[in-house]
């Protein structure tokens, strides 16, 4: 058995080619759920639906997010209705009472959903719209994502790493505003001063998720501030990693990253935007898996690939490297 | 100026060729709350956006609710995914206390996205998300209908009975459901014992109805129990309509009904399923407009005419009738 912490493109673009080395059923998936926001009255996960979609075959793989060939007639028409009754088009997130009214897994992340700032297709909408009635009618998150992935046909097991609100806090010279707000709604601007979860500290991983940490970990090439930041934000998942075999991918070649907002955020926090930077905000790591060019001197096993990961060829050669990292430190 | 009373589809049909009778910009057309739901998070308001997209020239006259020519891909999807994850269709009211968290305005009428028992089209979708996001970032639902009636482009002005919620339950041998779980989610089954209006006893007009109910009013022919019930249920609106010159439009011939749900109905909460019945319904009534062949004998002025509402010119014809009748009563 093996898990899998996801966040953002970088873990599922592993996981894309991961089934002849780990095999789907013996796999978890964690994901970050910092990045969830309530748009327009729904819970919308993208860390969650990009491992659903990714598992359930119908991801976007140009933007590894949504769903392929969706389409966008709600999203056109809430675009449309702003602009003829001039409304401006946002973010807007509520009011402060607005935060903390209603259900609780949405706190400190509701925005209205005029003119609606993120693009959210039509099939990928009806994801929003079940996961939240099933929540509204008492489930918990685990239990709508389980039946959720029953949906998609999922082999791997996916779990949110916590039923309790997280919201991943942008502070910048212009305030603090959530992690969507700054990079979908501001195109990863203004500076990053800091991040904060809000809600971590009252927060705890859930008994699947502890359960499914007592396996090794594979920290795939995503972000480490708010793609794995909220989950290690959380006392008991900290603890978890510090007690189990964990392997981690760089999602930097030295300094130089794949993709993504990870520089910023790195440097925001005061941490390096760099292979060592990654190694610094995961101190469990027993091993690490860094690309051929990438030389960064660390104190712990380093396996070392290609890994560029532009297709499932690449993601299995990566994957082979992650094998071999966890063979030297299981 | 004239006011129009309306709900379900009597009066939106004789709205559809009022025009040159009574000029848009001096009409006001207050609709029925009663039959709202809040499904899957959003707030539906069937009777105003019927109203809403006639006027905006973009309702489907086949059914006359929804968008013309709109396409469905949340709905087929949300389909697929109850089917997928073997949840059961609905409709889904949410648990006794989630009937009563959230917003006011959704009061005892709040179900369950999964399935989505009543159809919503994706640009329909639309309407609730910024109708229910501008609920949330402060609006009264009457704030939030002028919005709407903006983008729209509405030469009318539209408004909604109330700003407090008011549900429509009937009352069945299975239990009290309510009106839109009976009629869109059982086919206006099972029998009708009673139909009551949660929440009416504490709702009051609001200020820009009761200033419309200064004015000349007009029932078109919907039916009395659920699409005007609720409006008459509240205290205010009925003694207004005491006060004023008041002409309805009967939506029987004798005890023939022309469409929907109104006979049983009547007969329910014990009316006379007939033009009788209807008269008994609106005692504040001063004349009534009934077809050629309706010769119910009433104590007020009758202008008959065929009331059949096939089209815009059926529409304008009856609209004469109603001119005149209000000639003899104002």
């Amino acid at each position: 058995m093996v898990t899998f912490l996801a966040g953002g493109t970088g873990t599922p673009k592993l996981l894309a080619g991961a089934d002849d080395v780990f095999s789907p059923a013996a796999t978890a998936v964690v994901a970050n759920t910092g990045d969830d926001i309530e748009l327009g009255g729904h819970l919308v996960c993208p860390d969650l639906d990009t491992v659903l979609f990714l598992d359930g075959d119908v991801l976007d793989r140009e933007t590894w997010w949504g769903i392929a060939d969706d389409t966008a007639e709600t999203h056109a028409e809430l675009t449309r209705l702003a602009d003829a009754a001039g409304l401006d088009g946002g973010p807007r997130y509520l009011p402060e009472d607005a935060q903390t009214a209603g259900r609780d897994i949405a706190r400190w992340r509701r925005f209205s959903g005029v003119a609606e700032f993120m693009h959210i297709g039509d099939r990928d909408r009806a994801v929003h719209v079940t996961r939240t009635s099933l929540l509204d009618e008492g489930g918990s998150l685990t239990e709508v994502t389980r039946t959720l992935a029953d949906a998609f046909g999922l082999d791997r097991t996916l779990l949110p790493m916590s039923d309790d609100p997280v919201a991943s806090i942008i502070h910048t010279p212009s305030g603090p505003m959530h992690f969507q707000e700054w990079w979908v709604g501001h195109n990863g601007e203004p500076a990053v001063e800091d991040v904060a979860f809000r809600g971590s500290e009252a927060a705890s991983a859930t008994d699947a998720v502890l359960t499914a940490l007592d396996d090794t970990v594979v920290i795939g090439p995503s972000n480490p501030v708010t793609s794995l930041g909220p989950m290690l934000a959380l006392d008991d998942i900290e603890q978890a990693l510090r007690e189990t075999p964990v392997v981690a991918v760089s999602p930097f070649i030295e300094d130089t990253v794949f993709s993504g907002p990870a520089a910023d955020l790195m440097a925001g926090v005061g941490l390096e935007p760099s292979t060592a930077g990654v190694a610094e905000a995961y101190p469990f790591a027993d091993a690490f898996v860094l690309d051929d060019d990438d030389s960064t001197p660390l104190d712990v096993p380093v396996v070392r690939t290609d890994t560029t990961l532009d297709d499932a060829t690449d993601a299995e050669r990566v994957n082979r490297a992650v094998e071999t990292a966890l063979s030297e430190v299981a």
